[in-house]
């Protein structure tokens, strides 16, 4: 579609924030780059499909959010700092009435953080956004899911269950009438990656992920490649009181706040002789909550203050819950 | 769709070969390299939609290698050597049968040029496949679509239009009768990129593409980064015999040859005191045909060994004859 590829390119070539780091970007067989010197690079890529990861009808400046914050927070989840990315985009015509509330929110975000688009690829297809991001992480210093140890002190970021409620208005319009419907709704696509204080738990976290499949399954991943285990006080769960007017009560609340996807905060484990730092001087600007300990492998227990709880969660892969 | 990435993800991890500058592939939230001092590094991004660019009956082998060519070949025109990639696969369902012989292809080309897979993301919904692949070029020496003066000669590898003829059997059974129609289908998906002969053009030429849109349309992009023209002799359009008997004459068969894209060739253009080096070194081990010289800006002429032709070649943005 060369038509729809010119008016991207023009499009595209006045609304960015230029890098000095980018030698070439659109324009010739490949983009040119200059990564900063003993660097190191990491690097994401992540798909929506239309109809599939979002419904069609979604408005388009929404979905170019969450398609740049789920990236921006797989580089989040490493303590990377954004650089570079390039656009995969599948588009079955050119309507630029949705193109362009899509681009503006699109560069509005990557602006936000200092990322340009230096490359990619349109064609005519059903509708795909597929972003590759790049950023660079210090010598040996990037966050992996690797390092958790027993004893590690289990946090996360901001509040969880927003974005499970948000898809329930958005499946099921009867529950429009609900308290929060449409506040919920828009947050289940205006996720806020946790870029800049990632950086902060460079040294300090023992093992990190972002939180995109949900709480559970995610630190499900820690614990798999870490080798490890967990207690997870339920009762610690952070959530707004939005998606808990919404939901109706206290255990369907801790259950979204511990299944919901999408949300793009951070989980992570800090060893205990750094918890009261992390407490003390990073819980001031981001909101954090210690919601449980690192245990060890095989041992996976859910208990509220204490006391067993007995959740059937499904859906999640290697999830079973052991008391 | 876990169950698939788990496929994928076990099925990928026995079967690369694994790069020393990769510190982490798959299996974090990013994944981690290690750049060489004072590389520069040049990045394309590729999209083949099922249907579209193949035909879902296509087999899965020569998708692969469509797909990972038609990327290597724009490292290629940069003069970059291959180094990460990472594959965004859009799938409507878990089909091994197609998976295996897919990735099977894949590997084996990918192998062939010393890149390694270390990120991606799979989805359910229509068959997509989107490759951003990455290669290293020396600083300041990347070949480029803008260095092109007036009295430069022009080059192509290997032979043209065997492409477009194949899509011709594609998308008409009934041309399978045809003077070896079967293996032109066949030559339509296993171009060969020219990653190692673009090596030896660094320095030496002075802008450079492959030929994806076709010779002309590819050329034209080369004319107008480089605001200059060109002069070209009909009578030096290089092309197989096979394609020539399949087509029947040499009109259509030059006519093929200056429109088939997805050939994966390289054009460039060279310096006249380099042309003798070009054509006593170079011309050795990789086919080379001069077919005509840059001429100043406005200018774009075909001509048969010195004598005007006049085609309507239409279909081509910006692409009109002039004599």
């Amino acid at each position: 579609m060369p038509g729809e590829f010119d008016f991207i390119e023009a499009y595209l070539s006045e609304r960015q924030t230029l890098r000095q780091d980018v030698q070439l970007a659109l324009g010739d067989d490949c983009a040119i780059v200059c990564p900063p010197q003993n660097a190191r690079i990491a690097l994401s890529t992540d798909t929506l499909v239309g109809g599939s990861h979002f419904l069609l009808s979604a408005p388009p400046e929404w979905v170019a959010h969450k398609a740049l914050a789920s990236n921006l927070s797989d580089l989040a989840a490493m303590g990377a700092r954004p650089a570079w990315m390039s656009l995969a985009l599948t588009l079955p015509e050119l309507d630029e009435s949705w193109l362009r509330p899509f681009f503006d929110a699109f560069f509005a975000l990557a602006d936000d953080y200092g990322i340009q688009l230096i490359g990619g690829d349109t064609t005519k297809g059903p509708l795909s956004i597929s972003l590759t991001v790049q950023g660079f992480v210090p010598q040996d210093t990037a966050l992996l899911r690797s390092g958790a140890q027993v004893g590690d002190r289990i946090y996360v970021t901001g509040k969880l269950g927003d974005r499970k409620a948000g898809l329930d208005v958005i499946l099921d319009p009867s529950l429009r009438s609900k308290p929060f419907a449409s506040e919920l709704e828009k947050r289940h696509f205006l996720s806020t990656p946790r870029v800049d204080f990632a950086q902060s738990l460079l040294g300090i976290a023992s093992a990190a992920i972002d939180i995109s499949d949900g709480l559970l399954a995610d630190l499900q991943h820690i614990l798999s490649r870490s080798q490890v285990g967990a207690r997870i006080d339920v009762s610690q769960l952070p959530y707004s009181n939005e998606m808990a007017a919404f939901v109706g009560n206290q255990v369907t609340a801790r259950q979204y706040a511990l299944t919901s996807g999408e949300e793009y905060e951070l989980c992570f484990t800090v060893p205990v002789q750094y918890a009261s730092y992390v407490e003390r001087e990073l819980a001031g600007e981001t909101e954090l909550h210690c919601i449980g300990q690192i245990a060890p492998q095989g041992e996976l227990v859910l208990h509220d203050a204490g006391h067993a709880v007995d959740w059937a969660l499904s859906g999640y892969d290697h999830f079973k819950a052991s008391k």
